[in-house]
């Protein structure tokens, strides 16, 4: 077996944290995805309720007494700031998809000439 | 010590796969299983309270008032839910222990001859 | 180095056994004494209530209505069920004790003569 | 490759020993961080609230009516006591931080003079 030269394990070695940080944005995506599921459904939910509906909110291990213009303004900010959050997750992953591509295309051009 | 024969090495490998695969069932089995016993728990519960009783549900972090007769159709429709995919995780579980028993023999006759 | 006698690798491989038996009775032991101790802080809060407080419990995700009376019902069956058990569990535990104690006494005398 | 000395080996066992004790520390004081934050976003919440503000804690699985000056009383209880753990786990990790420093020195002191 061939030994690999050291630019091409270091281009391998580059790829390789791409790919952790790729998994982990993947993940932090899935996450940051459920929570705005989540909270777009209650937002549906609660905007269904009448004007005078009795709503508590929690606050902590506490509960207290809120209004539906409260809770619904609360749920679409933080509709609002997790698509922002997703956004900004989703242009990473793409930025870091098209680093994985080059660098990828890099070694295999790397690899190719020394077997030609 | 005799090698293995690649064929039987490969059968093993399967054997293996479907082992992982049934392990997985298991667990998702025990998981949908809970939560069925939970929500029958729930039903049951709320089926015994008076008709107007005062009844919320949580809704994300906010809590709201609901009434008897939603609360129950909320539930049996989580029953009837968490029933259908208890059944089809059985059929799969079924299904992948047959494959298991089947693959098991074929191994077994595929070591046994050699030795005859 | 001298090789370890079959009967003593037996009772080795039992040891082990015994501690891990030990390990987990001590976490199953910690789970429940942590149970007890939050249902007993709960009923001492719930009975310094007055008789007519307004009191609800959580039903799976609803929420309902319920009195003073029943909630210490309750919370007093479920005291005393995690009494049984960590009581079950602490016997276990003291007879888990004794057959280590035992059986490290065996290892010991088994082990000792050989080099007299 | 020069063997290190048994001093020295005994002096980067514990410095490995502070590194995962500062390591478990920093978890710690992350987490008591946490848990204030959020006691004192929940305190600012509820004082805001009018004085016959209805307001519920939760007891367990329970839900019990409460008042405004108690709610708050109990979250300023809340926030001092975890105001308190923060310091001295910072009083722990300034300490340990100091003897990581200084044993570092010691180490790199024993390890010089050697190669002079």
């Amino acid at each position: 077996m061939q030994s690999i030269p050291p630019q091409v394990q270091s281009m391998l070695a580059q790829l390789e944290s791409y790919q952790q940080q790729l998994q982990l944005l993947v993940q932090q995506k899935q996450k940051v995805q459920l929570e705005l599921n989540e909270a777009k459904k209650a937002l549906e939910e609660i905007e269904k309720l009448p004007d005078d509906a009795v709503i508590y909110k929690t606050v902590g291990t506490l509960i207290v007494k809120t209004e539906k213009s409260k809770a619904v303004e609360e749920l679409k900010e933080k509709v609002e700031t997790l698509e922002v959050r997703l956004n900004a997750l989703e242009r990473q992953e793409k930025k870091l998809n098209e680093k994985l591509k080059e660098l990828t295309a890099k070694i295999q051009s790397a690899i190719r000439p020394t077997a030609g």
